[in-house]
């Protein structure tokens, strides 16, 4: 099986564009893209795009060839939607392909929700979940997220003090990355203090409603030999699982299947484990996500994590600095883009050109898991840098 | 590179489902292809679900995981989105994650159309075209179709009466097929006299609204033999192309560069080319489609596909039977699952169990044909059958 090198990714910053497009926003993040690679355009043989509501934000569907078209590429390109984890998904396939024989391929996705209102947002997003049986009675993300929270206080204890160490690690982590939603730090009493969302969770629990695009140019290790690229990070692992659609089928609503068989897969593909994992990048949608994905990726035993960013586990001083990007709290969670965006910043964390790589001057191996709906699908992957 | 088996396939008839949901007619559908493949839910390790109009006809986005469940499958899946050619896309990837080394994926498509008004599904449609640059002016399908059929027209020539043998043809080789949203045959005169929708096109020349499903499992070559399965046809080719979003960004309205690309790549993996042609399942969403279809395949030199089903050259005893299913016109076209349909229908007359296999007792090799949108992407994959 033949490696699969990253050979350029490219964001926009993260945060309000309601003066632009998604297409808009892919065409930049690509420009990007292609730059940092030193790849031409003509090279690639495929698109996967991730896009999670386009129909709602912009009443557009089939973007694969739009995407294409917006990155100057002449190639097969599709769409792909797992929600939140529709770019992840993108990469994934991106991967796929690249075993499959190609040499080049270009992944990403793209994300406009600041054009709708915040309702018209919600209800999108809800679409994620299930219609029939989950939002016809009134549930939304904040409102299933917070269920999981709640349930996991009652099964293991812990408190919202906990979670708000977590949103103060993800903010912290922001400050200095230009690419973030948020370059602010919070405090405890802020996130406790915090309007209300939908309990246990405050305003700050919850990741912001953002506009961006994400893409990543993956070759084959021949091809990145044979032009000699500068391209050192290196895709080892690529896993991704499903469970049932909605909470209500699931066996425990404090572990994420998904995510465990997508962590596994991936693992056993990079043949390493998690100890041997340096820093991720995990789906922290609300703050309790992040406790469920260290859990699910076997970082933690369940009900372990809790306390992690609290003890400083997961800060960036600790034995696994979490979320270094300000993960989907701080740096934004455009979510067609957000699993592609993940892959870009540990890219650039391995590299050591990312504004936070000086934290972690001897990370070489990191893990990304990005997560749709409530974990009804979960993609993982492992990047390693060359020694 | 693997050759990939076609083990067994399932569709439910395409038709009015008002009374059903998407997922239900997916669970159907796979239930057919699971049994007609013997083999077991178990196996597949992944899923590849086409889908449009989703969001639009049940509010349902992350449509992968769900179908996974619906079929009983615990596996990773996604949805992917290719506009009428989603389900062409997902056998495709169905297949090139074969070829990267799984032995069993699931692949499908389901569509419900029928529960929104025919304004609501015109609309809906209408996200497949460009909403800044074409949707925004006024153009809907019909009108794109008609102003590429008008164009034709004045370009080569030809006129009304022979797209209407086409729609003539199709219906005929639906009447005996139950799968058919249309079991009766139409006159030229009937098609010609039809109430206009966008001329030339009067009500005959377009495919209908329709509900269904479609699902085939994909195994790979040392699985079918492992397994002893039976399972004759092979995918020897899949290929996929993209062009520019926007009709008016074409340098030619009577050229479909997608579909040449798409069959250009099929062609070649297969080693053959259309002269090597049997039997070919088209899209011919609108009459029209049908003759640039037949011209971007190579099977008639630009100009030369308007008069072939007028002069009996593409019906069941011409030299190149197209559509014998029905096609999109009378079979019916839920858009989500007419890619996959095709498979599904081209498999069987290759197997020799199709209602219409008799009209082509000697046919070995297939091609299908899916096209999204104004054909700004195109998935054809090359059948052939075990001699």
């Amino acid at each position: 099986m033949t490696d699969v090198r990253i050979a350029g990714v490219g964001m926009t910053p993260f945060g309000r564009h309601t003066e632009r497009t998604g297409r808009d926003l892919f065409a930049e993040a690509t420009a990007r893209a292609f730059t940092d690679a030193g790849v031409s355009r003509e090279a690639v043989e495929e698109v996967f795009f991730g896009n999670f509501m386009g129909e709602f934000a912009e009443t557009q569907g089939h973007q694969g060839p739009l995407a294409a078209e917006m990155a100057g590429v002449q190639a097969p390109a599709t769409r792909l939607d797992s929600a939140c984890a529709s770019s992840g998904a993108a990469v994934r396939y991106g991967v796929e392909r690249i075993r499959a024989g190609a040499d080049v391929v270009l992944v990403g996705g793209a994300e406009r929700m600041n054009n709708l209102s915040t309702a018209g947002t919600t209800e999108a997003l809800a679409a994620a979940a299930d219609a029939l049986w989950e939002v016809r009675a009134g549930l939304t993300f904040p409102g299933a997220y917070s269920l999981m929270a709640n349930r996991y206080f009652e099964r293991f204890g812990g408190d919202r003090e906990d979670l708000a160490h977590i949103s103060v690690k993800n903010h912290a982590n922001a400050v200095e990355n230009d690419l973030a939603q948020y370059q602010h730090t919070l405090t405890v009493e802020e996130v406790l203090n915090a309007t209300t969302i939908s309990s246990p969770f405050g305003l700050y629990d919850c990741s912001p409603i953002s506009d961006g695009a994400s893409a990543a140019v993956l070759v084959s290790e021949s091809f990145a030999a044979a032009h000699n690229l500068d391209a050192p990070v290196r895709i080892t692992g690529t896993g991704q699982g499903s469970d049932t659609f909605a909470l209500q089928d699931r066996e425990s609503m404090v572990r994420t299947p998904a995510a465990e068989r997508a962590g596994d897969a991936a693992f056993a593909e990079a043949g390493i484990g998690p100890d041997d994992v340096d820093i991720a990048e995990v789906h922290d949608c609300f703050t309790v996500a992040e406790v469920l994905a260290l859990e699910a990726l076997g970082f933690y035993d369940p009900g372990e994590a809790i306390g992690a960013a609290r003890r400083g586990e997961t800060t960036v001083d600790g034995r696994l600095p979490v979320n270094l990007s300000g993960g989907l709290k701080a740096k934004g969670h455009p979510v067609g883009a957000t699993g592609c965006a993940q892959i870009s910043e540990l890219t650039k964390l391995l590299r050591g050109d990312h504004v936070n790589s000086d934290v972690v001057p001897d990370a070489e191996v990191g893990i990304t898991h990005n997560a749709g709906g409530t974990v009804a699908s979960c993609v993982v992957h492992v990047l390693e840098v060359d020694g």
